[in-house]
């Protein structure tokens, strides 16, 4: 392997790149939805937010409550992903592998949050979107172990 | 581009090690501190911790919940803009671009926490501090597509 | 430095592929234990699942609660480990301290929730586990910043 890998011109970098960013616009999107359904309820969670906002403190808006269901199970997968695939690129893998891995990653996401916080689907749909993004983060850190020790 | 940026020597690189530090410290005070709430207010979040402290479980101590609801905030925000920080190292910026966005991010963050969980302010001193800190991470976010696109 | 540090050749980085990997793994299988918690006690947490698998919606089973407040407590401080991990490989560090640390900061995860969500052990023990964890990641940040302010 050479220092290719962590170059702007490696591909697998630049559609790497181009995923990451567009699951942590996903996921700064939850904030705002959450503070949309928030202003909408009425449903505040700090005392100032209320006196500001002229609402109440609520902390179990069922709507406001599946947004946050939503955003923690981001924030308990995106950002192992994230640097799950920092050390991927490191291990210097097939560029259409490594694609494919990151735009099935991201469908699945973007899957997860639609039939979870925006249009609710009934089960299983949300249980594959999940199970395919933790399938996916899978199969890079075996292949990141077996990389990393086959030298 | 060369390698540069992912040198020790990338003042780019020196700056997020030193402001990623600063930010990894905070939340790493925030467990801290919600230690010290617990203690103070004798509302632990464990049946063993009420036992060995003398305490009670109680799950809705106002003091406690709200450094809680800081540090998620922060867990919502801190790890995307240090991923981020690496992909927008990787695409080579202006220096003083950088560490500009990396010091007012900081100062964001700081004061994000402060006005939240320290001493509380009345809104919108909250929102304009998580504000400007969601307008960073994606006014790079936009930097890094479209500089890893115009190769 | 040369640029050996982001090497795959490199021992640090090898070591920190592999305790990563283990510790991604460990975190994805909190919600593997959630989900199994959820199926054994009924306790489901959106409405679309306990009409799936014929449950009801329960927020305050104590035996799900722990495995979420461990998970919980893993978002709260490995992804930080995991970026600081990044930051420490760059800093050119000494490859038995290095990997002295990523072995026994792991290790002081696994016994974390261990003694929290899978055979509760009675304080201080999973304080102490806390507690080694939180001074590796902080001894690294000093680490950090003392090598990229020599240069």
């Amino acid at each position: 392997m050479d220092m290719s890998t962590v170059r702007m011109n490696n591909p697998v970098l630049q559609g790497f790149g181009f995923y990451a960013s567009v699951l942590i616009v996903k996921m700064m999107a939850m904030s705002i939805i959450t503070a949309v359904q928030r202003f909408r309820t009425k449903a505040f969670i700090s005392p100032e937010d209320a006196a500001a906002f002229k609402g109440e403190v609520k902390l179990e808006d069922p709507d406001v409550e599946r947004v946050r269901r939503a955003h923690l199970n981001d924030l308990e997968n995106i950002p192992i992903f994230l640097v799950t695939g920092f050390l991927f690129i490191l291990s210097d893998p097939d560029v259409v592998v490594a694609l494919m891995f990151f735009r099935l990653y991201t469908l699945a996401r973007l899957v997860h949050t639609f039939v979870y916080a925006v249009y609710v689907v009934r089960q299983p749909a949300r249980a594959i979107a999940f199970g395919v993004g933790q399938l996916i983060t899978l199969i890079m850190i075996i292949m990141i172990i077996v990389k990393f020790h086959q030298l």
